[in-house]
């Protein structure tokens, strides 16, 4: 994409409403504007990140057995009446009247939709399990949104849900989609922790919370620091082998990890030595939860039992905020400068500098670079505008790409451009074609 | 896929609420199933069709110099009260109270919040011309939504915005999606015949409806029979060229097609021969409009000149119904045994069929096929359920597929299986070798 013609409105100055270095940044860097409290436009480089950090999350869904579908975001009050969380939901819940007067109702969530979708279809213990998700736009009205994207009111998530026979079976599934988060936040470039979260009446030990240590975090968390040494990028597992999966979740809840809804202090000093306690503040981005037979039961989501007779279906579901996570990530990664993009959600890999264009060896040399590296398959934003090289390389810095490729005049009669990491701000001088083989390797 | 893991709930009966074959065969085919009125959720295999539709129209905006972004689907009033469409909507507008008692809405298209978002950023003439699209869920609340997605309440849409200088650079634009809008629906094996519409207050002809011919159609239409001729799908043309685009627009302007919003019985019978006068009803897919500076003027979404001064952007609007197009596609493809799938926007190219699955040697048979075709990329759904071998011919014709992989114990014996083609009905013998280098080729 040439900048001359790309949607990508920066600013130099920070906006006054934006409190957290992710809002900030993602205002500055052209990526998102906000429509009305909360609610934000994705521009093109926004939009970019949102969808890649989406298809990552998607293909680790589809690895589990995950099966995408989509449900409306408009749901029937009706619905919410039979489980008794119309009432019970509150202010949050965005509620509407339709033209004939029917109550209706902004998605938040999905489990009595997809439990009654369910309900009509499933006969027999033969159907289970199902792994079924969608990812989809929710409002939640917020009583203060803020933070940008982190706490807006129209969101996407990704929501998942399980269906088995009976506790073991749904235990099995709930361990598959804690290792299939900790793989996907581990792609993502994150470090997100497994801690133990409330089950409500529920009870049981089925419910984990997935942790991005941050100041700006919403709650306060307790673990142990070996926690930030974990590391789950690596991390293959057969999900058909139910005990491999199930020694992958005793490793990563071995050690104490809660939030503040959960946590003990006498249990966190017995069990923690002094000098491995963390306690630090916390971003969510992932919730898994088992919920046995809670939405089950009002809605009828029964099977025939392999012994006769009929049982309600055993559930959970799985939440990872899409949207949040582009705030996320921010958070994690970035400099004064302004962002740094893992290369996996990066909205470009390479930004192609111009330092002169009306220089025609410059934009020739710079024409071929843009065109060798699409041929190449190399995602290129190629800065081809008529503004000064300190304007460029603010913008570029600004924007986060993982690299930038500096052509100016000067270099050219040396033979050589520049090369820029930006994540470690090394620079390195090089021929034209050695820096494409790099960036097309 | 392995069908027995799928969430897949065909039905043999035709639903009472269906009224037209498109949404009958959805829900026969477990494609989508209602939540409310006029409101569906998109089952597995639904969601893939969904998807790659999707997809094709995305990248044929792309191709075109389009950009993708995202807008959100609730909206404020305010934005609406200053083009003056807040009040003009009427009861189709879903209006939405939110807990400030703030007046929101559930967007039914995005011509205000594009120019309020344009209207920002843009300075000069440099920086058009624009083209933005997202593609994003919109509501319209129809008093009497029917006929399934086809003219449901919550629907998906791609809508594009183009922002030019002048009423010519205006044209130009307006003539690329015309010709955008051909090769898309081309690609999706339809034949859309653009007509012309109607253009309100702003005049001129810069207006056409694209639409497919079909007895369900909502509008009738009046066009000339060479258009059933008309071939746009190896329609290459160099966007950047705007000669050659207007030269493809007159091409396809020349014929008279027109719905009765325009249409003029006398004109019809003087241009169109009687032998080639098609008279019958159509569905809308798309519809490109320009409407000048009908936003801009209120929005103040102005530009300096080359000559100074400011000027208001001329501006056109550009939408493809995306999730009507599922429903449309089926209507021109299907016989009464069920959906044939275009190979383009099938859930899958091949249904492998198991016909005896307490045969080992049987079973070995089709896991090899169902590998190898895996292996090759090829997308495949595989019956390995325990069912009648009529009742698997039944749900594979029902669900359309191009390719129907039949491998059974007695034709194993032989050395042979059976590739049928979906929508010729023909049947072949040959080794499984064969058909497997055919359907991978």
């Amino acid at each position: 994409m040439r900048l001359s013609r790309y949607f990508l409105p920066t600013m130099k100055d920070t906006p006054a409403e934006a409190q957290i270095v992710s809002h900030r940044l993602m205002l500055r860097a052209g990526m998102v504007r906000q429509a009305s409290a909360g609610i934000y436009s994705w521009l093109p480089m926004g939009f970019r990140v949102l969808q890649k950090i989406e298809q990552i999350v998607r293909e680790e869904q589809d690895r589990m057995g995950g099966q995408e579908m989509l449900m409306p975001t408009i749901q029937s009050a009706d619905l919410w009446r039979q489980s008794g969380r119309y009432d019970a939901y509150g202010p949050e819940m965005l509620r509407i009247t339709d033209r004939h007067e029917r109550e209706m109702l902004y998605g938040p969530t999905n489990e009595e939709l997809i439990t009654n979708i369910f309900q009509a279809e499933a006969r027999s213990y033969r159907d289970l399990p199902k792994q079924l998700y969608h990812i989809q736009w929710k409002f939640r009205d917020e009583v203060r949104p803020r933070f940008g994207v982190m706490r807006g009111r129209e969101f996407l998530m990704k929501d998942a849900y399980s269906f088995d026979l009976n506790y073991d079976g749904a235990k099995e599934s709930y361990n598959k989609y804690f290792v299939c988060y900790l793989r996907t936040f581990a792609r993502l470039g994150l470090k997100a922790i497994p801690m133990e979260a409330d089950t409500g009446p529920i009870g049981g030990n089925l419910s984990h919370e997935f942790i991005i240590l941050a100041d700006t975090g919403e709650s306060a968390v307790w673990c142990h620091k070996d926690f930030e040494d974990a590391d789950a990028a690596n991390l293959t597992v057969n999900y058909d082998d139910s005990k491999a999966v199930q020694s992958v979740v005793d490793h990563f809840t071995s050690l104490y990890a809660r939030t503040d809804e959960k946590h003990d202090q006498a249990m966190f000093e017995s069990q923690v030595p002094a000098d491995k306690r963390i306690e630090r503040r916390g971003i969510e981005v992932g919730h898994i939860f088992y919920f046995g037979t809670k939405y089950s039961d009002p809605f009828g989501a029964v099977v025939a039992a392999p012994d006769g007779g009929e049982v309600p279906v055993h559930m959970g579901s799985y939440g990872i905020g899409v949207s949040r996570l582009v705030g996320a990530i921010i958070e994690a990664s970035h400099d004064d400068a302004g962002i740094i993009w893992p290369e996996c959600v990066a909205p470009y890999k390479v930004g192609l500098v111009n330092l002169r264009v009306n220089d025609d060896t410059c934009v020739v040399a710079c024409d071929q670079a843009y065109a060798k590296l699409q041929d190449a398959g190399v995602e290129v934003l190629y800065d081809d505008r008529d503004v000064r090289p300190g304007a460029k390389f603010a913008d570029m810095d600004l924007i986060g790409l993982p690299w930038q490729l500096v052509i100016g005049p000067r270099g050219l009669e040396k033979g050589v451009v520049e090369l820029k990491s930006r994540a470690t701000g090394e620079k390195q001088e090089m021929s034209l074609e050695s820096a494409l083989a790099k960036l097309s390797a």
